[in-house]
């Protein structure tokens, strides 16, 4: 087991410790994984540990062990907590309910967990691991240095964090450590097949539906070394689809034989559109991006136009043949 | 490490031994991965070692390295080999050369390395380990047991066979073990980038819109329980899509919300039609298979129905929906 830099934080925990966990804004499956997971781990370490996220009784990460424990941060009240421990939040300003917390006095030490490589460092406390491919991991990592045992809701929680955060072991962020946690995680139980049927076999049919009608009207450009999709608003509202639902469907266009570029334009309205990249082997998208005044990383990244649809199109088009005019390299690189 | 039950074949081997080693008919992932890897394997421990299958130059695994070392049975000499190691394989008659193989006297050993429960176990020395997610993943635990060290390019070729006999880590065959090995390959220098592009980011463009094809023209029965693909042999030449490619479309089917099972009728010509079944939780489509006279697994299985396109759906849309009339438990079983 990898070794973490700083002090382990679960270590700070005592037996009369009262413990509150937040997680960041929009959870995603990573956010709810470590959160969940830590919050079954710590029931039976300290005096009292609750989970606080903003509440979504819809989300497709419902099917999690705890989901319906999650509180909202309402209500708080000062010595309430010892410790809030912040999971996957890469500022403070992502952490949802921090400033609640904050307020209920200085007694209160922030602790701040996180894989991310822009963390600002925020709490008192920080364990920030870049190389775990996700918090979940990370906090399977901690707590294997302390020697706890993890019982199956706890594993299912962590294993879901990691196979969200890892594109399921598809993503680079995946390394042979990450497969060492996913055997102890499957070893004492992680309900593999409750995974799997929530999260990839569980695909609403407008959202098929709507894939096919995206990929009916995309348009392949730079001898089909990129790809264009255009959203209009009233597309998205007509199959009922929702905005996060683009993401699978971005990704599933830039894994078509030889695009290296995929683009989705997504009306926002009349005058501002979506743009987001998503590069493949070599392009990098964060410098595309930053050119429309947007960011992100090398190969996810995004923009808001300040135009039309149509218009976006229009500005779009030319960047992207422009970009595939100057590859020279017969490996594709500029 | 798991032990493997019966003697382990490799501890067979001696310096002076001259090795062939060959796979199934139709080699998918499994078949060239556990191949390859043996082959690079036994190169610093035998005399010689020869790999054998199928010419097949367009395969999508000529990327694993090796692939241009393959040879055909053509030209075969006695004495040219001491043993036959047979690798994936579930019979004799699904063994390519095996017939060219003992025709070249009792002096050869033959062995079967292989995970599938209905092996037959034909072969001189016979190591069949159900419990490994696929042959690749047994070579990897033989070796293991040996103390043999894995360099990069077996790595790479073990991984490939795993990853698809686990449909990526996603079907139940993968175990803690899967996972433990996984790791240790990746710790040897395994190369996930070549496999992710060339087997997940590398997906023909045909195939894509040959999919929208089928989603818009795909029919749901039973309240959205079933669903139904025709597909018309000239539709497949008009896309340019081939017999294998219908695998991933099937599947993308059965993992809509709320369909339990999903059908593909292949046209095969005017009076022969394909039909295959998947299902995702309970239904048990080797039965329903049976019916019509042909077999599989529980989860997916295939017959012929020696009628036409138009008629086989006569006959599987009433059986469809009587089956799910029939459904009276909560969860779906019948």
């Amino acid at each position: 087991m990898r070794k973490i830099q700083n002090k382990n934080p679960l270590q700070l925990l005592k037996a009369h410790h009262k413990v509150a966990l937040v997680t960041h804004v929009h959870p995603d499956g990573d956010a709810y994984g470590s959160l969940l997971g830590l919050l079954h781990l710590l029931k039976s370490k300290v005096q009292q540990v609750e989970a606080f996220a903003e509440e979504d009784q819809r989300s497709k990460f419902n099917f999690l062990p705890g989901f319906g424990e999650i509180r909202n941060v309402s209500g708080l009240v000062a010595g309430e907590f010892d410790y809030c421990i912040a999971l996957d939040c890469g500022s403070a300003q992502r952490a949802y309910g921090i400033e609640s917390f904050l307020k209920l006095g200085s007694q209160i030490t922030i602790v701040n967990v996180d894989h991310h490589i822009s963390n600002t460092k925020f709490a008192h406390v920080n364990v920030v691991d870049v190389e775990s491919s996700s918090t979940a991991e990370l906090v399977a990592c901690l707590s294997n240095e302390m020697g706890w045992e993890l019982g199956e809701d706890i594993a299912t929680c962590l294993l879901t964090g990691i196979v969200m955060d890892t594109g399921h072991y598809l993503y680079e962020n995946t390394t042979d450590k990450t497969h060492e946690i996913v055997a102890n995680l499957l070893r004492v139980g992680a309900d593999q097949g409750l995974i799997r049927y929530n999260l990839y076999q569980n695909r609403p049919v407008q959202n098929v539906r709507f894939m096919a009608h995206l990929v009916d009207h995309m348009e392949l450009l730079s001898k089909g070394r990129a790809v264009l999709m255009s959203v209009p608003d009233e597309s998205m509202r007509q199959f009922g689809v929702a905005y996060e639902d683009l993401d699978e469907m971005i990704a599933y266009a830039r894994d078509i034989a030889g695009v290296e570029l995929a683009v989705i334009l997504k009306e926002l309205n009349k005058t501002e559109t979506k743009v987001s990249f998503r590069s493949k082997c070599w392009l990098d998208v964060n410098e595309l991006a930053s050119q429309l005044g947007g960011g992100g990383h090398q190969r996810a990244a995004g923009a808001v136009i300040e135009d039309s649809l149509q218009e976006a199109r229009k500005i779009l088009i030319p960047m992207m043949e422009t970009l595939f005019a100057e590859v020279t390299h017969e490996n594709g690189s500029v």
